[in-house]
């Protein structure tokens, strides 16, 4: 189970099939999955066997490879009409990371220019996909630690690192680089209910670099802040609006509202492809809610009283103005607003 | 496991000895453990099988009879003096709740007018704590709701009900009341890690006497309020400085927090054995901290990764500011302060 962080890679794309880090059993289980078929990676999508925004786009752009495979097999010249019931079902997989839909995109962008055999520019297309995200995310490590000042405490939520984007993780990598700079003196990070992405995902990672981490329990998290021990909270995004609006895993707007109380500093780290131009505010970002059961049950057995029912959204919105700094490949945001947002956007186009 | 309200009764004297609802077990197994020597009492109090602040002090009242009636037997002469260790143990069992001091120093007082058999005044003395106590929750349950407006929606942390105290209930007496009243439109519960107090018994009182209850994990309750579903946070407490700051279960203050943030009122329900004049502020109150495996394990399962570290303070202090009114049997303080809270307290003495 003992792994560099530069080996933690939840999606590997090998000889001819994908393979996914089952992330519903970690960190107790170290289990790989292959896939040679679309649907199937769809459903692992929607089941969370690979999750984490940047992570999704990928596995859907090498999914896409899987479909055009099968497509172009079945009729090499109906394949760019048949694979389109494939890209609506990856796209139903979950709403609210954009990067999903960024990646569809992309990939049918490649598509529209493909003559002939599909599979190798599809493939060329998805490995870059993925390789550009690592180095976004080797970017942001650089680019954020930059914000932080030597000594510094820092808290994150659920888990935005190597196992949910390409390799090396968005806060995460902000934090690694952070770390080796010799700047962060403690991690701190919220267990996160209720799929426990702290406790299972993020405190493994960082152990496996050697990062001591002190997990708590989200509620504690004010309580954190209020006896000063936390400089910066630093957390992903599943989708960033036009105005800075910041979509990410339920608790973060909670932490936010915190940290706006005690005077902590807030950085959101994630990569342009999280930001969506097309909704303007974080309330036309759809949140998805999922199972109560996630809330109610823990490995299958049944943690609350029967009869209960619960409310179970999985992500939450933080308003910009609460945002200290957002941090993207292409450059950091401070005190972002729509304006600061549009100028990065356009000046990446 | 069907049972009344009126029969949630987390402790009770029967004949010659102390029976408890073991509350680690709940609500998967209704068990009743039997007591008949003060240091299992004093056992029971710090391993959690009764928790809530006046439960804590009633259960230490029916402890100090059995002690008594031990030493007693033991040397009649000198039970006054051999009972002192008995009443340490019991007092150093978990340090927040002033509950249990209150009674511990009640019954001393009692002690103190004792000549001959202790038995028959002790047990006289730990039946009027606990049928005081139940009196000031239904006194409590009608204070409270009075605050409520018809139409609201509540959202309550921790279990600070029937099995926190000697029944009713402080927060949830309040809910009870108001829902009888007709005045509450919904009730939610975080389900307050770690102890899952909410997901296990708030949930489960509340479904035996007809009300519907939603949880929500502990970081979703700003995003909660955000939506405008909260009018009032409604809690209990484990102790109250003469200031007014409140000692509740961890996650309270974040709570409160983000109860202010988004102009959420903040009642916390408490009889005045949980207010201690002689701690000025919050700052004064010794919050427990407890074993890191409560967040780390789950029914003895590992839930978080190998090597992880855990902070668990069990209890935080909001700072009166926030509070909207504090409600005790002997009145409400709206917009509670020091001089306030001085005043309730010399009225009542």
């Amino acid at each position: 189970m003992k792994k560099q962080h530069d080996s933690i890679r939840p999606i590997v794309w090998q000889d001819d099939h994908l393979e996914l880090l089952d992330q519903r059993v970690l960190p107790h289980s170290y289990k790989i999955l292959e896939y040679t078929d679309v649907h199937e990676v769809a459903d692992a999508i929607r089941d969370m066997i690979v999750r984490g925004a940047p992570a999704i786009g990928i596995t859907a752009a090498y999914g896409i490879v899987l479909a055009a495979r099968q497509r172009y097999a079945e009729n090499s010249g109906a394949w760019k009409e048949t694979i389109q019931a494939d890209l609506d079902y990856l796209a139903a997989s979950r709403p609210t990371a954009v990067n999903l839909f960024w990646a569809i995109d992309r990939m049918k962008r490649c598509i529209s220019t493909i003559n002939g055999e599909p599979v190798s520019p599809l493939l060329a297309e998805a490995i870059a996909i993925h390789e550009e995200d690592i180095a976004a995310n080797y970017r942001m490590g650089e680019l954020g630690a930059e914000l932080i000042e030597p000594g510094s405490s820092v808290l994150t939520h659920c888990n935005a690192g190597a196992l949910a984007t390409g390799g090396y993780g968005t806060a995460l990598g902000v934090i690694r680089s952070a770390y080796a700079q010799g700047k962060i003196k403690e991690v701190h990070a919220d267990e996160t209910r209720p799929w426990l992405q702290g406790s299972r995902l993020t405190a493994w990672e960082l152990i496996q670099d050697g990062i001591p981490v002190t997990l708590n329990a989200d509620g504690a998290a004010a309580w954190l802040m209020k006896q000063g021990k936390i400089d910066w909270v630093i957390v992903g995004s599943d989708r960033i609006a036009a105005n800075g609006d910041v979509a990410n895993k339920i608790g973060t707007y909670n932490l936010a509202v915190a940290a706006k109380h005690h005077g902590v500093k807030f950085m959101v780290v994630a990569p342009t492809s999280t930001i969506d131009m097309s909704v303007a505010s974080g309330d036309e970002i759809p949140i998805e809610t999922r199972e109560s059961s996630e809330l109610l049950d823990l490995n299958g057995n049944q943690i609350a009283a029967e009869g209960a029912t619960a409310w179970n959204p999985v992500f939450d919105v933080t308003p910009v103005e609460i945002i200290e700094a957002i941090v993207t490949e292409k450059g950091t945001i401070n005190k972002p607003d729509q304006f600061k947002m549009r100028k990065l956007m356009e000046d990446k186009l």
